[in-house]
Protein backbone atom coordinates (compact mmCIF):
# COMPACT_ATOMS: atom_id res chain seq x y z
CA UNK A 1 0.00 0.00 0.00
CA UNK A 2 1.45 3.63 -0.61
CA UNK A 3 2.23 6.01 1.53
CA UNK A 4 1.93 9.39 1.16
CA UNK A 5 4.69 12.27 2.36
CA UNK A 6 3.03 15.80 2.59
CA UNK A 7 4.43 19.26 1.92
CA UNK A 8 2.88 22.10 4.36
CA UNK A 9 2.70 25.40 2.86
CA UNK A 10 0.74 25.73 -0.13
CA UNK A 11 -0.55 22.34 0.30
CA UNK A 12 -1.82 21.61 3.84
CA UNK A 13 -1.99 25.53 5.07
CA UNK A 14 -2.82 28.50 3.09
CA UNK A 15 0.18 30.31 3.63
CA UNK A 16 2.11 30.78 0.37
CA UNK A 17 0.95 34.21 -0.06
CA UNK A 18 1.93 35.70 3.26
CA UNK A 19 4.96 34.14 2.43
CA UNK A 20 5.90 35.83 -1.02
CA UNK A 21 4.86 39.03 0.81
CA UNK A 22 6.80 39.12 3.85
CA UNK A 23 9.74 38.15 1.60
CA UNK A 24 9.33 40.64 -0.99
CA UNK A 25 9.13 43.07 2.05
CA UNK A 26 12.09 41.78 3.84
CA UNK A 27 14.01 42.31 0.79
CA UNK A 28 12.99 45.56 -0.12
CA UNK A 29 13.91 46.56 3.27
CA UNK A 30 17.39 45.40 2.20
CA UNK A 31 17.29 47.11 -1.39
CA UNK A 32 16.50 44.33 -3.06
CA UNK A 33 13.36 44.83 -5.38
CA UNK A 34 12.41 41.13 -6.42
CA UNK A 35 8.84 40.98 -8.17
CA UNK A 36 6.21 39.11 -6.66
CA UNK A 37 5.75 36.23 -8.73
CA UNK A 38 9.46 35.58 -8.77
CA UNK A 39 9.24 35.02 -5.18
CA UNK A 40 6.24 33.13 -5.26
CA UNK A 41 8.04 30.55 -7.91
CA UNK A 42 10.85 30.00 -5.41
CA UNK A 43 8.63 29.84 -1.80
CA UNK A 44 9.02 25.57 -0.77
CA UNK A 45 12.71 25.93 -1.61
CA UNK A 46 14.77 26.41 2.14
CA UNK A 47 14.95 30.30 3.05
CA UNK A 48 19.21 29.79 2.76
CA UNK A 49 18.85 28.60 -0.51
CA UNK A 50 16.55 31.49 -1.54
CA UNK A 51 18.15 34.63 -0.29
CA UNK A 52 21.71 33.21 -1.94
CA UNK A 53 19.28 32.93 -4.77
CA UNK A 54 18.02 35.94 -4.78
CA UNK A 55 20.92 37.70 -4.18
CA UNK A 56 23.03 36.11 -7.24
CA UNK A 57 20.34 37.74 -9.10
CA UNK A 58 20.17 40.82 -8.30
CA UNK A 59 24.47 40.58 -8.38
CA UNK A 60 24.95 41.19 -4.74
CA UNK A 61 26.90 38.29 -3.35
CA UNK A 62 24.73 37.49 0.70
CA UNK A 63 27.15 36.84 3.08
CA UNK A 64 25.62 34.18 5.69
CA UNK A 65 25.25 36.55 8.08
CA UNK A 66 23.10 38.81 5.61
CA UNK A 67 21.03 35.74 4.70
CA UNK A 68 20.56 35.10 8.41
CA UNK A 69 19.67 38.85 8.91
CA UNK A 70 16.85 38.57 6.13
CA UNK A 71 15.36 35.01 7.00
CA UNK A 72 14.61 36.48 10.48
CA UNK A 73 13.10 40.21 8.86
CA UNK A 74 10.98 37.46 7.12
CA UNK A 75 10.01 35.64 9.83
CA UNK A 76 9.29 38.60 11.59
CA UNK A 77 7.35 40.09 8.39
CA UNK A 78 5.33 36.62 8.28
CA UNK A 79 4.51 36.81 12.06
CA UNK A 80 2.52 40.35 11.78
CA UNK A 81 0.99 39.25 8.46
CA UNK A 82 0.00 35.93 9.30
CA UNK A 83 -0.64 35.80 13.22
CA UNK A 84 -0.32 32.25 14.51
CA UNK A 85 -3.71 32.54 15.30
CA UNK A 86 -4.67 33.50 11.62
CA UNK A 87 -3.05 30.34 10.27
CA UNK A 88 -5.36 28.46 8.21
CA UNK A 89 -5.68 24.54 6.68
CA UNK A 90 -6.32 24.62 3.09
CA UNK A 91 -9.96 23.61 2.43
CA UNK A 92 -10.08 19.93 2.93
CA UNK A 93 -6.81 19.18 4.63
CA UNK A 94 -7.97 18.68 7.74
CA UNK A 95 -10.66 15.76 6.86
CA UNK A 96 -7.96 14.55 4.06
CA UNK A 97 -5.51 13.66 7.23
CA UNK A 98 -8.28 12.76 9.31
CA UNK A 99 -9.23 10.55 6.78
CA UNK A 100 -5.54 9.02 6.31
CA UNK A 101 -5.34 8.10 9.92
CA UNK A 102 -8.84 6.36 10.80
CA UNK A 103 -7.99 4.46 7.73
CA UNK A 104 -4.10 3.27 8.78
CA UNK A 105 -2.63 4.56 5.68
CA UNK A 106 1.24 5.66 6.27
CA UNK A 107 1.60 9.01 5.88
CA UNK A 108 3.52 12.09 6.98
CA UNK A 109 4.94 15.74 6.64
CA UNK A 110 8.04 17.23 5.37
CA UNK A 111 8.39 20.74 5.14
CA UNK A 112 11.25 22.99 4.29
CA UNK A 113 9.80 25.61 7.44
CA UNK A 114 10.91 25.14 11.05
CA UNK A 115 10.66 24.52 14.38
CA UNK A 116 9.01 26.65 16.36
CA UNK A 117 7.64 28.27 12.93
CA UNK A 118 5.87 25.54 11.62
CA UNK A 119 4.01 24.91 15.25
CA UNK A 120 0.87 26.87 14.61
CA UNK A 121 0.31 25.53 10.88
CA UNK A 122 0.30 22.29 12.92
CA UNK A 123 -2.04 23.38 15.22
CA UNK A 124 -4.31 24.32 12.90
CA UNK A 125 -4.31 20.87 11.36
CA UNK A 126 -5.13 19.32 14.65
CA UNK A 127 -2.72 16.46 13.58
CA UNK A 128 -1.81 14.33 16.64
CA UNK A 129 1.71 15.20 18.18
CA UNK A 130 3.32 11.39 17.25
CA UNK A 131 2.73 12.23 13.78
CA UNK A 132 5.98 11.86 11.97
CA UNK A 133 7.04 15.53 10.69
CA UNK A 134 10.15 16.37 8.92
CA UNK A 135 11.16 19.97 8.75
CA UNK A 136 14.26 22.29 8.21
CA UNK A 137 16.51 21.66 11.04
CA UNK A 138 16.34 17.83 10.53
CA UNK A 139 18.67 17.29 7.38
CA UNK A 140 21.49 18.83 5.90
CA UNK A 141 19.95 20.32 2.44
CA UNK A 142 16.24 21.50 2.34
CA UNK A 143 14.03 20.93 -1.20
CA UNK A 144 14.80 20.30 -3.94
CA UNK A 145 17.28 17.90 -2.81
CA UNK A 146 15.07 14.70 -1.89
CA UNK A 147 17.04 14.81 1.98
CA UNK A 148 13.62 15.85 3.76
CA UNK A 149 11.54 13.13 1.61
CA UNK A 150 14.07 10.32 2.41
CA UNK A 151 14.36 10.89 5.78
CA UNK A 152 10.38 11.16 5.98
CA UNK A 153 10.22 7.62 4.42
CA UNK A 154 13.02 6.17 7.04
CA UNK A 155 10.97 7.04 9.50
CA UNK A 156 7.68 6.12 8.82
CA UNK A 157 9.22 2.45 7.58
CA UNK A 158 8.01 2.99 3.94
CA UNK A 159 9.98 2.28 1.23
CA UNK A 160 10.39 5.34 -1.29
CA UNK A 161 9.23 3.30 -4.52
CA UNK A 162 5.73 3.13 -2.85
CA UNK A 163 5.99 6.78 -1.39
CA UNK A 164 3.70 9.73 -3.01
CA UNK A 165 4.92 13.26 -2.08
CA UNK A 166 1.91 15.60 -2.36
CA UNK A 167 2.76 19.20 -3.05
CA UNK A 168 1.86 22.67 -4.51
CA UNK A 169 5.49 23.34 -5.92
CA UNK A 170 8.06 22.40 -8.67
CA UNK A 171 10.18 22.23 -5.82
CA UNK A 172 8.77 19.15 -4.39
CA UNK A 173 8.22 17.42 -7.11
CA UNK A 174 11.82 17.55 -8.12
CA UNK A 175 12.65 16.73 -4.78
CA UNK A 176 10.41 13.65 -5.07
CA UNK A 177 11.70 12.78 -8.72
CA UNK A 178 15.22 12.90 -6.98
CA UNK A 179 14.21 10.90 -3.97
CA UNK A 180 12.75 8.24 -6.94
CA UNK A 181 9.15 8.85 -5.45
CA UNK A 182 5.92 9.75 -7.16
CA UNK A 183 3.98 13.69 -7.11
CA UNK A 184 0.81 14.61 -6.97
CA UNK A 185 0.36 18.31 -7.57
CA UNK A 186 -1.98 20.71 -6.03
CA UNK A 187 -3.28 24.18 -7.41
CA UNK A 188 -3.69 25.17 -3.81
CA UNK A 189 -0.31 27.24 -3.69
CA UNK A 190 -0.69 29.19 -6.90
CA UNK A 191 0.99 27.20 -9.43
CA UNK A 192 -0.71 26.51 -12.92
CA UNK A 193 -1.90 22.72 -14.15
CA UNK A 194 0.49 22.24 -16.49
CA UNK A 195 3.87 23.57 -14.77
CA UNK A 196 3.27 20.69 -12.13
CA UNK A 197 2.86 18.22 -14.54
CA UNK A 198 5.96 19.10 -16.36
CA UNK A 199 8.02 19.51 -13.13
CA UNK A 200 6.88 15.17 -13.15
CA UNK A 201 3.45 15.13 -11.11
CA UNK A 202 1.61 12.12 -11.54
CA UNK A 203 -1.65 13.53 -11.45
CA UNK A 204 -3.03 17.36 -10.04
CA UNK A 205 -5.69 18.34 -8.44
CA UNK A 206 -7.27 21.14 -7.32
CA UNK A 207 -6.63 21.00 -3.36
CA UNK A 208 -6.65 18.64 -0.55
CA UNK A 209 -10.19 18.17 -0.57
CA UNK A 210 -10.20 16.94 -4.29
CA UNK A 211 -6.90 14.88 -3.91
CA UNK A 212 -9.53 13.32 -0.65
CA UNK A 213 -12.40 12.35 -2.92
CA UNK A 214 -9.55 10.95 -5.70
CA UNK A 215 -7.81 8.63 -3.14
CA UNK A 216 -8.66 5.44 -4.96
CA UNK A 217 -6.83 7.13 -8.24
CA UNK A 218 -4.18 6.48 -6.63
CA UNK A 219 -4.88 2.97 -5.38
CA UNK A 220 -5.50 3.79 -2.04
CA UNK B 1 0.46 49.30 -37.55
CA UNK B 2 -0.80 47.72 -34.39
CA UNK B 3 -2.05 49.32 -31.17
CA UNK B 4 -0.74 48.08 -27.91
CA UNK B 5 -3.51 48.17 -24.94
CA UNK B 6 -2.54 47.59 -21.75
CA UNK B 7 -3.50 46.35 -18.31
CA UNK B 8 -1.99 48.23 -15.01
CA UNK B 9 -2.04 45.38 -12.41
CA UNK B 10 0.12 42.36 -12.77
CA UNK B 11 1.58 43.94 -16.29
CA UNK B 12 2.97 47.02 -15.44
CA UNK B 13 3.25 47.34 -11.72
CA UNK B 14 3.94 44.49 -9.04
CA UNK B 15 0.52 45.33 -7.23
CA UNK B 16 -1.11 41.54 -7.60
CA UNK B 17 0.28 39.56 -4.52
CA UNK B 18 -0.28 42.81 -2.24
CA UNK B 19 -3.98 42.61 -3.97
CA UNK B 20 -4.50 39.14 -3.15
CA UNK B 21 -3.43 39.34 0.50
CA UNK B 22 -5.57 42.58 0.84
CA UNK B 23 -8.51 40.54 -0.35
CA UNK B 24 -8.10 38.28 2.01
CA UNK B 25 -7.53 40.05 4.97
CA UNK B 26 -10.73 41.79 4.09
CA UNK B 27 -12.99 39.24 3.60
CA UNK B 28 -11.55 36.74 6.59
CA UNK B 29 -12.58 40.25 8.35
CA UNK B 30 -15.95 39.89 7.02
CA UNK B 31 -15.82 35.90 8.52
CA UNK B 32 -15.36 34.48 4.84
CA UNK B 33 -11.95 32.72 5.12
CA UNK B 34 -10.87 32.22 0.94
CA UNK B 35 -7.78 30.12 0.28
CA UNK B 36 -5.51 32.47 -1.16
CA UNK B 37 -4.85 30.74 -5.02
CA UNK B 38 -8.27 31.32 -5.43
CA UNK B 39 -8.30 34.99 -4.69
CA UNK B 40 -4.90 35.20 -7.32
CA UNK B 41 -6.73 33.94 -10.19
CA UNK B 42 -9.65 36.08 -9.50
CA UNK B 43 -7.86 39.30 -9.73
CA UNK B 44 -7.99 41.32 -12.49
CA UNK B 45 -12.00 41.30 -12.79
CA UNK B 46 -14.31 44.39 -11.28
CA UNK B 47 -13.97 44.28 -7.44
CA UNK B 48 -17.58 43.99 -7.37
CA UNK B 49 -17.86 41.25 -9.81
CA UNK B 50 -15.23 39.50 -7.55
CA UNK B 51 -16.59 40.14 -3.95
CA UNK B 52 -20.19 39.22 -5.62
CA UNK B 53 -18.74 35.61 -7.11
CA UNK B 54 -16.58 35.17 -3.77
CA UNK B 55 -19.93 36.01 -1.81
CA UNK B 56 -22.00 33.10 -4.05
CA UNK B 57 -19.26 30.86 -4.13
CA UNK B 58 -20.03 30.75 0.09
CA UNK B 59 -22.98 31.15 -0.08
CA UNK B 60 -23.57 34.23 1.40
CA UNK B 61 -25.75 36.55 -1.10
CA UNK B 62 -23.99 39.81 -0.29
CA UNK B 63 -25.81 42.86 -0.81
CA UNK B 64 -24.66 46.11 -2.88
CA UNK B 65 -23.86 47.63 0.46
CA UNK B 66 -21.80 44.77 1.79
CA UNK B 67 -19.56 44.14 -1.18
CA UNK B 68 -19.30 48.22 -0.87
CA UNK B 69 -18.24 47.68 2.58
CA UNK B 70 -16.05 45.06 1.77
CA UNK B 71 -14.19 46.88 -1.44
CA UNK B 72 -13.52 49.96 0.87
CA UNK B 73 -12.08 47.81 3.42
CA UNK B 74 -9.80 46.18 0.72
CA UNK B 75 -8.49 49.25 -0.11
CA UNK B 76 -7.54 50.82 3.18
CA UNK B 77 -5.61 46.97 3.86
CA UNK B 78 -3.94 47.17 0.25
CA UNK B 79 -2.49 51.16 1.61
CA UNK B 80 -1.37 50.25 4.20
CA UNK B 81 0.35 47.24 2.92
CA UNK B 82 1.62 48.80 -0.56
CA UNK B 83 1.81 52.49 0.81
CA UNK B 84 2.13 54.60 -2.48
CA UNK B 85 5.48 55.58 -2.36
CA UNK B 86 6.36 51.66 -2.37
CA UNK B 87 4.36 51.02 -5.69
CA UNK B 88 6.96 49.56 -8.09
CA UNK B 89 6.73 48.71 -11.92
CA UNK B 90 7.17 45.95 -12.70
CA UNK B 91 11.07 44.89 -14.55
CA UNK B 92 10.96 46.66 -18.53
CA UNK B 93 7.55 48.59 -17.85
CA UNK B 94 8.25 51.97 -17.69
CA UNK B 95 11.53 51.35 -20.65
CA UNK B 96 8.75 49.65 -22.68
CA UNK B 97 6.51 52.53 -22.47
CA UNK B 98 8.91 55.11 -23.36
CA UNK B 99 9.82 53.19 -26.25
CA UNK B 100 6.72 52.99 -27.42
CA UNK B 101 6.09 56.71 -26.92
CA UNK B 102 9.71 57.63 -28.84
CA UNK B 103 8.79 55.24 -31.75
CA UNK B 104 5.18 56.59 -31.95
CA UNK B 105 3.46 53.51 -31.52
CA UNK B 106 -0.25 54.06 -30.34
CA UNK B 107 -0.74 52.94 -26.68
CA UNK B 108 -3.14 53.36 -23.83
CA UNK B 109 -3.72 51.33 -20.65
CA UNK B 110 -7.04 49.86 -19.53
CA UNK B 111 -7.93 48.85 -15.91
CA UNK B 112 -10.37 47.00 -13.90
CA UNK B 113 -8.87 49.86 -11.16
CA UNK B 114 -9.93 52.94 -10.39
CA UNK B 115 -8.96 56.16 -10.02
CA UNK B 116 -7.58 58.00 -7.95
CA UNK B 117 -6.44 53.97 -6.57
CA UNK B 118 -4.73 53.59 -9.94
CA UNK B 119 -2.35 56.80 -9.73
CA UNK B 120 0.52 55.95 -8.06
CA UNK B 121 0.93 53.38 -9.84
CA UNK B 122 0.51 55.46 -13.16
CA UNK B 123 3.09 58.21 -11.47
CA UNK B 124 5.82 55.07 -10.65
CA UNK B 125 5.44 54.16 -14.81
CA UNK B 126 6.44 58.50 -15.40
CA UNK B 127 3.97 58.30 -18.09
CA UNK B 128 2.90 61.64 -19.42
CA UNK B 129 -0.92 62.60 -18.55
CA UNK B 130 -1.71 63.21 -21.72
CA UNK B 131 -1.54 59.03 -22.09
CA UNK B 132 -5.12 57.06 -23.17
CA UNK B 133 -5.76 55.60 -19.68
CA UNK B 134 -9.36 53.59 -19.27
CA UNK B 135 -10.02 53.18 -15.62
CA UNK B 136 -13.19 51.17 -14.10
CA UNK B 137 -15.46 54.52 -13.70
CA UNK B 138 -15.01 55.06 -17.48
CA UNK B 139 -17.65 52.19 -18.46
CA UNK B 140 -20.41 50.40 -17.57
CA UNK B 141 -19.12 46.85 -16.94
CA UNK B 142 -15.22 45.92 -16.26
CA UNK B 143 -13.22 42.72 -17.23
CA UNK B 144 -14.10 40.03 -18.22
CA UNK B 145 -16.49 42.15 -20.22
CA UNK B 146 -14.79 43.92 -23.03
CA UNK B 147 -15.94 47.41 -22.39
CA UNK B 148 -12.73 48.97 -21.13
CA UNK B 149 -10.66 47.40 -24.22
CA UNK B 150 -13.37 48.90 -26.60
CA UNK B 151 -13.32 52.60 -24.72
CA UNK B 152 -9.83 52.59 -25.02
CA UNK B 153 -9.55 51.57 -28.44
CA UNK B 154 -11.84 54.19 -29.20
CA UNK B 155 -10.12 56.90 -27.43
CA UNK B 156 -6.76 55.66 -29.64
CA UNK B 157 -8.68 55.79 -32.93
CA UNK B 158 -7.95 51.85 -33.32
CA UNK B 159 -9.63 49.50 -34.88
CA UNK B 160 -10.15 46.94 -32.27
CA UNK B 161 -8.83 44.19 -34.96
CA UNK B 162 -5.13 45.85 -35.17
CA UNK B 163 -5.31 46.19 -31.30
CA UNK B 164 -3.18 43.62 -29.06
CA UNK B 165 -4.17 43.26 -25.33
CA UNK B 166 -1.26 42.98 -23.07
CA UNK B 167 -2.29 41.12 -19.68
CA UNK B 168 -0.79 38.86 -17.09
CA UNK B 169 -4.67 37.50 -16.45
CA UNK B 170 -7.05 34.88 -18.11
CA UNK B 171 -9.67 38.30 -17.57
CA UNK B 172 -7.66 40.18 -19.82
CA UNK B 173 -7.33 37.47 -22.64
CA UNK B 174 -11.21 36.70 -22.32
CA UNK B 175 -11.65 40.40 -22.73
CA UNK B 176 -9.49 41.02 -25.35
CA UNK B 177 -11.51 38.10 -27.51
CA UNK B 178 -14.59 39.15 -26.82
CA UNK B 179 -13.89 42.75 -28.10
CA UNK B 180 -11.99 41.16 -31.16
CA UNK B 181 -8.56 41.81 -30.62
CA UNK B 182 -5.36 39.85 -30.42
CA UNK B 183 -4.00 39.40 -26.78
CA UNK B 184 -0.11 38.87 -25.20
CA UNK B 185 0.13 37.22 -21.85
CA UNK B 186 2.71 38.24 -19.18
CA UNK B 187 3.69 35.58 -16.47
CA UNK B 188 4.07 39.05 -14.27
CA UNK B 189 0.94 38.47 -12.48
CA UNK B 190 1.87 34.33 -11.54
CA UNK B 191 -0.17 32.76 -14.07
CA UNK B 192 1.37 30.11 -15.72
CA UNK B 193 2.13 30.33 -19.79
CA UNK B 194 -0.45 27.65 -20.13
CA UNK B 195 -3.50 28.70 -18.38
CA UNK B 196 -2.35 31.99 -21.00
CA UNK B 197 -1.95 30.13 -23.87
CA UNK B 198 -5.36 28.49 -22.99
CA UNK B 199 -6.91 31.50 -22.86
CA UNK B 200 -6.26 32.58 -25.73
CA UNK B 201 -2.75 34.44 -25.43
CA UNK B 202 -1.10 34.66 -28.91
CA UNK B 203 2.18 34.50 -27.23
CA UNK B 204 3.34 34.76 -23.85
CA UNK B 205 6.39 36.60 -22.62
CA UNK B 206 7.72 36.26 -19.16
CA UNK B 207 7.68 40.47 -18.80
CA UNK B 208 7.64 44.01 -19.70
CA UNK B 209 11.28 43.65 -20.23
CA UNK B 210 10.76 40.41 -22.49
CA UNK B 211 8.11 41.99 -24.41
CA UNK B 212 10.46 44.95 -25.27
CA UNK B 213 12.93 42.91 -26.60
CA UNK B 214 10.19 41.24 -28.95
CA UNK B 215 8.27 43.89 -30.44
CA UNK B 216 9.58 42.81 -33.66
CA UNK B 217 8.12 39.04 -33.12
CA UNK B 218 4.72 41.49 -33.41
CA UNK B 219 5.70 43.26 -36.21
CA UNK B 220 6.72 46.59 -34.41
Amino acid sequence: MPALIFDLDGTLVDTVYAHVFSWQRALADHGMDIPGWRIHRRIGMSGGLFTRAVGRELGHDLSEAQAEELQGRHDRLFRELLPPAARRPLPGAKGLLAELRQKGVTHGIATSGRRPGIDPSLASLEVPDEMVVVQRGDVARAKPEPDLFIECARRLGADPEICFVVGDAVWDLLAARRAGMLSIGLLSGGYGADELYRAGAYLVYRDAAELRESLDELGL
